[in-house]
């Protein structure tokens, strides 16, 4: 593969090889549709021995929808989804949490790096609205994992998050379009996908594999049995179960075998980590927040973003209205096709644009 | 009348006398239903008088259906409705904004008094998501007039409001469950229905009837003909349309004869002035927020509120987490039915629990 | 009150005047909103007793909503509700249960007189579709009482539905915005309340108020516990919680009170029989159905129909493409106002006009 | 390949080779997300030369999505839509229709062999309801082209429909999964894709992939260009905005290189047509519906069906309470996949099931 300076989204990058392979390898004559299929079983099984429960496990075929899906389970049409500010369902999704739920209502919550803590949460809780039936019932609770500043919950906060969920009744999602690169990040060490999870007490969980090597596949994974009921239902009605099933299942499958999901999320992490270590060494460079998964937010001198995009370089500026940064704040996503070249190259770029070397 | 302590809500005073006597009168024979009588005709006829221009008019039965109404004309299902982070849509309504549009989104903004200005707004929209297709597209503002905490948007912030609003093609809303109130309001001396509404950029207005003396009345005016078109559907499929519809236009019918809304209304500010005036003079007590219309914020002394409500008086704690007044803030609202002498009676009793008298 | 030649509908009638009067008795000072008040609490007391059981009861402003909301209690938002191809639900309320479900199906079935029967149901619902999760799961059954053309279900019809629905897993709903009309018809000849609805396995009603001498007053009554739970959110959300509840349960307070709501529904009924009765004995007048409640329908000779309207009666014609009537069908419903001199008169004006008299 | 008995459906069939190797090598490095790549612009001007108009094209990735995105462009949320009562909108998608629509209604209608007539469509229009706002406004028509049951819709059936539905103010949608066999079908003989399409009154169609040989993938074409506006919003808030659109376009792309899509229909309905003749050849067989895409319909003699099942086969049995066949009736869909071998094994083994041979 050629030298990349894309460095815009993890899903800039192509499937992994070994996926492509696998669903091409899964082109085999006739197979019964709509997950009643090897690969699909192979899959649930597989997530079951990696989160060491039975747990749920239903493919589909984007993040929003997965995270979507997951919501519909935990709140009534008329309830109240605490998130953060930046979260992507509040975002990214174009009103797809409201339009599955049938209308809930998101609160947004302020948060360090994209992350909401629990004396926040609680308090947000507390002081909203004028009680039933007025006020939106607090039904669930939304993290992002990692998180969209590129931060990682530590077990701990998701616990403590989930004592506060669970004394209002609430339920506890994780959006974990990048869960592989949350867990492979040194501050889960220790841990594992259980204690990341439902351990920590989370409800659903949005597992990603396109930012980490599908093509386009998610799964949608339930731990509270109770939860599970009517899910096939869910799924079909929003447009997401596949006939030909198994060139989704097929995706994960890969991904799981192997643990090849693991080392490509530890791929893009390291490439991350390099890239930020690159980056901070050069005169005016500023990281905006704490890289501990795969992104890197890096304030540039004056001009040089656009030199480097000018140059060839792909990343999106990230300005927040009034931050420190005076709009000099940009983001940089690694993903598994990152090359060491590639981070090498850019780092390069961007320290002749600098000291105008 | 007995002399009363309630000031819980305007909402707990019944009907005037001369709205129930209208809708008595209206009781003669048989009517076309659905809105093809006389009553309905007459209340669209005085609306457009009242408000100098061909707005459409549509009575319905509660202030929530009539924001939810104006709003579903506003924006597409997925689109950014931007409101006070207090406003009845956000917190009072149990979701019923994003039901009735089909799912759009609710930006809550800070801002002083319950009104949000022009810069705020305008920071929000644009630091609002990553763009098209992927972030709800800004598609309204939701003000409330007068606000949850009884202040009164003035014309011109009303204006720099619509200007922000329309750069960005949104449409703009005012929740007049209290209009009447602010419209008599002395900070709106000088300024007519017109003036407060769509001369300043109001595109649809709830203009409400039940707190100031109606039974449950509220009108959805509209003052953009391009978003009359499909209204009646829409009114018809959320419920809101009475087959004796007589009985609903009645009521406003009444309200609008002879000014007895805007007589109704300065009568409650003027309470509400004179409730300000007696409670702020007695030692320790403190104002929350400015009175401008009929709702009264005040910081009483530890445990007298209580002491009150065990004596048979009616009002609504209003701490919000965090204010200054650690707790010891309420909520005082009159109405057309509150006599001077229940303002006396309460003024008394906080004094002589307050002094120990 | 004057002579009347209006039989368009029963919701042409004003309210009754006992209704009325208990309206404005219920204007007396300062009441708890949103139903914490006597009336509301005497209205659930009372339909209590007059259904012998412990169901819920929550008043709404219109049949339409009470249908919807009955609904959302029993179908999933992706679920199948069968109904008669005439029923409001599916003609009459522009989308309003689909909306108030969340997208529910109705699956529209023929049969005689505006009535379902068991083996047509048990074929529609063993008909419908390829299984799941791809046919939307049937999940209730909603039946009108009395029917859209005016005749009553009897009994064991009403249990015969419930076994299948049951079988199924399927909930099933009675509009009865004509309820008291078809109990107080001779074909309900011994049956009580509750014989009519829960014995015969009705789990939610639309019991109607307003076409039998209400303003403007639903109940929704609830027989089945486990789906009273999230009620109260559901009415807020939907845009049908009334502030000033009282004036709403004052309607329903005042119908139940000495039977009015018998006594008016049976005087309706008598009316509508004498109507079948004068106009079945001219000459070329043929019914177009059994008159079991308060409509007859009457297929009068051409022309007549018109002549008589422009002579100042008051009725719709009823045709259906393709009935045997060649579109001389009429629809005239008696209400609780009809007087039996207006029978007299209308019945008068069609004899003179058919005999050229 | 081995040889296959499997006639379950298309969508039992595996990816065609050729789409397959186009989605491998569509994997090479970096490309832009959400539709912004080469694949999708390729897709694009391919459609429009096909369709010889400038129609927008959006690929998403299942029919049931497509299908409902369509119908949100024709319908408002409360408006009706007329349909078979067979048709896949009303019976397989689990009310994904009304979902998408917000609560569209769906008016089911007879007609022979999965096809509605002008006249059907006329009669139910004028029948349906009693007016605004009470009735849902007829808004759309969707057809299934080809059907359901395996036959297709002439020219200038289609013109007649466009016909009625125009003089109502009506959209036109086609539901295409099975397009392409349409248009290869001999019926449609002399027809271009345009004249099947727009130039017979479509405003919006399916365009289906996945059961011609697609992993999966569908595109929507839209013809009407005021229709075009937000769709993109639209296809996000349902989740079907893939951000590595290049998977899915590159099936498209294959599929409409080289004619693959009409040779691919073509292969199928040649198949389907030589398995027609095969089994009515046998004694006892009969044809339940004409044969004129991939889809044979044939009732067998009585436990044929279940021996070949036990044998092997794979086909769903498609009785219809009542139909003429007592329940003798199954389905048998062939594919691009299906070869001449299978069809003749299938054949022998029924023929010797029923001769005991």
């Amino acid at each position: 593969m050629a030298q990349s300076l894309c460095f815009a989204s993890d899903n800039w990058a192509g499937a992994h090889p070994t996926v492509m392979d696998a669903v091409a390898s899964a082109n085999l004559g006739p197979a019964a549709p709509y997950g009643e299929d090897d690969w699909t079983r192979r899959v649930e099984k597989r997530v079951r021995e990696v989160f060491e429960t039975e747990c749920a496990v239903f493919p589909v075929t984007t993040g929003s929808a997965a995270n979507g899906l997951c919501l519909t389970l935990l709140t009534p049409p008329y309830g109240a989804i605490f998130t953060h500010e930046a979260a992507h369902i509040q975002t990214d999704e174009c009103g797809l949490p409201e339009f599955y739920t049938g209308g809930a209502k998101i609160i947004p919550l302020p948060g360090a790096h994209g992350r909401i803590d629990a004396a926040t949460l609680q308090t947000a809780i507390a002081g909203f609205g004028h009680g039933p039936p007025h006020a939106p019932p607090p039904s669930a609770v939304s993290i992002t994992q990692s998180t969209e500043t590129g931060s990682v919950y530590r077990v701990d906060e998701i616990a403590a998050l989930s004592e506060v969920a669970r004394a209002h009744g609430m339920g506890l999602h994780m959006d974990g379009a990048r869960f592989a690169n949350a867990l492979v990040s040194p501050v889960s060490a220790g841990a594992s996908p259980a204690d990341l999870t439902w351990r920590a007490g989370i409800d659903a969980l949005s597992f990603g594999g396109t930012k980490n090597g599908a093509l386009a596949a998610e799964l949608v994974v339930i731990f509270k049995p109770e939860l599970i009921r009517d899910f096939e239902y869910r799924r079909k009605r929003v447009g997401q179960l596949w006939s030909k099933m198994r060139f989704l299942s097929a995706q994960f499958d890969a991904l799981l075998a192997d643990d090849l999901w693991l080392s490509s999320a530890a791929h893009a992490n390291a490439m991350a980590r390099a890239l930020a270590d690159g980056l901070s060494a050069l005169p005016g460079v500023e990281l905006g927040a704490p890289v501990e998964a795969n992104a890197v937010f890096a304030a540039l001198p004056e001009g040089v973003a656009d030199r480097m995009r000018m140059a060839g370089a792909t990343f999106y500026p990230w300005a927040t209205p009034g931050d420190r940064f005076g709009g000099r704040l940009n983001r940089f996503v690694t993903s598994w096709a990152t090359q060491p070249g590639d981070v090498a190259a850019l780092c390069d770029m961007a320290g002749r644009l600098i000291t105008g070397g």
